[in-house]
């Protein structure tokens, strides 16, 4: 019998059996009373916990905390707020970060050394930890929470971004995410949160997140600035009661697929919802020498501000696309490289071929940009996300703490 | 005797003893007929030159031909046009630029040997050889055609950038360079052309010019883009009668401080005129364990679109200076840093000062910033120019073909 992974209706981090959320407003974001800025996740089992933080030199507080207690493979909730990056802050922050899990795990009963926290917004600002305190004692979990944990880790996010899938209704993974901003490879996330019914062995988990990362979180940028705050975790409670997945197992390959499922959805929810974007893309290479090469230019020409600003423009400006290439650092044989635009092909063996430009510029005008770069010196392939630079994000990002 | 570097009012590179330069309008570029797109530089002399070009992979026609040519290290002239990169343009854009040079040659009556070639503009579309022959046939060379043909390199660039400088009233050394977009260190300059009367060996030359580079054009960042056109011509013909510069002459450390000084000049000229710049940004990082990771952060940090858009908006969002040096690569240990701007320290060991926003803000208004960050963990420390980025480069660069 085939596996089958199929996306649920309205799901989110609390799909999976025996996880509870919950948010409320603390008044760390200057929004109106009626947006949400802290949240909690919570497990009714203890989990096999696993996570990929940011690459950045200057880690946020919470970064630094939650990589500590995350050594040990566990924990049993999170406790996040947007508002205020808790990054930049020294030994203020790090005792900030420590009391707010403290708090958390008092109000929930557990241990502090099993809750992680996560934090997002504003770099170089203080906790204001009194109305943190506040924020979590007025928190109420829920298991329909998740959806409201996806509104609360929002900063500039015009939407929330979450998605659950099942396999072969057995096992369910849940994710929400953050981030329309500071966004590229090494993590190109801000926040996101993964969680699992499924049991699996630590290591596997590991391994798991990491290829899924790879194919999804690591493919998006959108404007070529990494955070200190990035964060990926996934939190798996084994309350679906399967055999423990390890390498080989029945259910290996089909988690594994299906935990990138749900993080390239996460990713294409991030790359529409790009800091003033207003249109998607999908920038895929074919025929390179190998997958990082594929990945490696996929990711500069999603990422090359010209490039964008053309589409943002539907400017047919193609060459552009292939100097994005050419200076990625990839092996590229000018001579060689064929290029499709929305399925239209505008260069053949280098050079351009004839096109009506109208044609091209109509593919352009349509909300979703698709482009198929094919080196034409090998074999591999990859495909990396984003989305167009229009002056809605200089405006957004001139503004963003006054 | 100390010797003396001035810089010449309105000089060029026609400055330098023999040197004669001429511009026409071919109808390459769009604009009206009053603009100029074609020009030709002449050197009475036969000259000692030396070059620096792309590293993209996508290399176009006028760079690989000027690059063979000058494996022998001589030129003495070179024909260029903008409107029209030549680059993605296969065999025929090869053959075109043979062409050219031939062209040129025949009406200077020189060998097609001796000339190089230069292009910029649009990507991808076959040069309009009519014109282009029309137009080298129309050019008349002066000795004050230097300005003439800094105007016709233009593109999007809303003014000439050139200088001249004079060592000790005995050598003269001119420049003139085009770019404000595409503009990214290896090579962050389109083209620049470099004349001098001075003699000198070419092995000097080609040392000499590599270190002013590294620290100018390979300093300044637009947008992160890179050209496949981007090249770095200098001329020395001699005619100044000096004792040939070799390591360890007299004139040698004085010429390299003039020619740092010219391109330096040009490099500030070029942030200025960046696509949409509002405002000039110097990133002076200091304390850093090398030269190069100085570089590399300043060079990051100035990249940085949330910087540039911050430093738009006039918006002390610190944060994101700190969070780029972070993510540049480079060893930084947050308890360290300190950060300045406009002379205003905001953070010290890492953490916020305490600071009058209005003051920062006042600061950021200027149109110059000069931000300074020392990593406090070596003594080496790198300077890099850029601006920042507004909706007016979204809206330039979303209509550049059409």
């Amino acid at each position: 019998m085939e596996t089958k992974i199929e996306v649920l209706p309205s799901g989110s981090i609390t799909s999976p059996r025996g996880f509870h959320a919950g948010a409320t407003f603390a008044g760390i974001k200057k929004e109106a009373e009626d947006s949400l800025d802290m949240a909690i996740l919570f497990s009714e089992a203890p989990c096999t916990a696993a996570a990929l933080f940011t690459k950045n030199k200057i880690k946020a507080a919470p970064v630094l905390l939650s990589q500590q207690r995350l050594q040990n493979g566990r924990a049993v909730a999170v406790v996040v707020n947007s508002g205020c990056a808790n990054a930049c802050t020294g030994k203020q922050g790090l005792h900030d970060a420590a009391e707010m899990v403290e708090f958390a795990a008092k109000g929930l009963g557990v241990s502090p050394e099993d809750v992680l926290v996560a934090s997002t917004g504003v770099i170089g600002m203080p906790l204001p930890m009194e109305r943190i305190r506040d924020g979590i004692s007025k928190i109420v979990l829920s298991p329909d929470g998740g959806h409201d944990l996806a509104r609360a880790i929002m900063t500039t996010d015009t939407v929330p971004k979450e998605v659950a899938v099942r396999i072969d209704k057995e096992l369910i993974i849940g994710g929400a995410a953050k981030g329309s901003g500071m966004i590229h490879p090494d993590l190109a996330t801000l926040l996101c949160f993964l969680t699992t019914d499924a049991s699996i062995d630590i290591n596997f988990l590991r391994r798991s997140l990491k290829k899924a990362v790879d194919v999804s979180f690591n493919m998006l940028s959108i404007d070529g600035d990494t955070s200190p705050n990035d964060a990926v975790l996934i939190m798996a409670n084994g309350m679906a009661g399967n055999e423990t997945i390890v390498p080989g197992s029945r259910l290996a390959d089909t988690f594994q697929e299906a935990l990138d499922t749900v993080c390239i959805h996460l990713v294409k929810s991030m790359a529409r919802d790009g800091e003033g974007a207003t249109k998607f893309i999908e920038v895929t290479v074919e025929g390179a020498r190998s997958t990082t090469e594929a990945g490696l230019a996929a990711r500069t020409i999603v990422s090359s501000p010209l490039v964008k600003a053309a589409i943002h423009g539907s400017d047919p400006n193609w060459g552009r696309v292939i100097a994005a290439a050419g200076r990625s650092g990839v092996e590229v044989v000018e001579s060689k490289i064929d290029l499709e635009i929305g399925g239209t092909c505008l260069v053949g063996n280098g050079v351009a071929l004839p096109f009506h430009s109208e044609e091209v510029v109509s593919i352009l005008n349509k909300n979703e940009v698709r482009i198929v770069l094919n080196l034409n010196i090998g074999t591999a392939a990859a495909t990396a996300w984003g989305c167009d630079l229009s002056e809605e994000y200089v405006t957004i990002n001139s503004q963003y703490t006054t």
